[in-house]
């Protein structure tokens, strides 16, 4: 088994663990972005979060709010990244908890906004709309 | 109401729905950083994630699921920012699903990585643990 995440999850490698249930595991990240940066992650395995089933996802958000308010974060990031291009490093789904506490440290946003034209959202929004409709 | 998402729910101001349950609404960004962002919010008011009940959040992340296939994201990434130094710039609760579609569009991820001392980080999480299990 390669995934680190799923080893973490067995016990074969060790972590800061700071909540586990029987769908879900938190543990401090080793490489944060800023003091109280915390990993979220389901322990079904999968690559993306379409890859997990809605029902090992239920407990992930009550979880985050649980771990902002105990390390304390004012501003604060909730982050999951699919696929490389998107900042991926594990190919298993997890959730960051990323404290912002000055501008400095936590996540850097990037935030690049596209001109639009009303009229193409519109009909793009009836498109997705219902795209959603039949998943 | 001087909540510009309560209006939305609400159906005072105009907004392009793809999705809508009695506690969960998605609908595309008006401003958006590539073609397919999306914004879904719980119904129940609250600034910070911290400030909304488990129960208005159970189907946020299926619907990011949904969101994400219906758009056709590969590379994407699920952002929900608490706190104007987070970049959190409507106080009401907001999942951003965001599609990467290369490195320009989409959001702008900076990871700056801190160094951190392995036995300080193990106590840290002793500590966060023992706050978690009290909430």
């Amino acid at each position: 088994m390669a995934c680190i995440f799923c080893r973490i999850i067995k016990g074969e490698l060790p972590s800061f663990k700071i909540f586990e249930s029987d769908k879900t595991l938190a543990f401090l990240d080793i490489n944060p972005l800023s003091h109280g940066h915390t990993l979220i992650i389901p322990k079904h395995h999968g690559v993306s979060l379409t890859d997990i089933p809605d029902d090992s996802l239920t407990e992930v958000l009550s979880v985050a709010k649980k771990v902002a308010l105990a390390v304390k974060a004012e501003n604060w990031n909730l982050l999951q990244n699919n696929g490389r291009l998107a900042h991926q490093e594990v190919d298993h789904v997890h959730f960051h908890v990323i404290p912002k506490p000055n501008e400095k440290e936590g996540l850097g946003v990037g935030w690049p906004q596209m001109k639009v034209d009303m009229d193409k959202l519109k009909s793009y929004s009836e498109e997705v709309k219902s795209a959603v409709s039949k998943l």
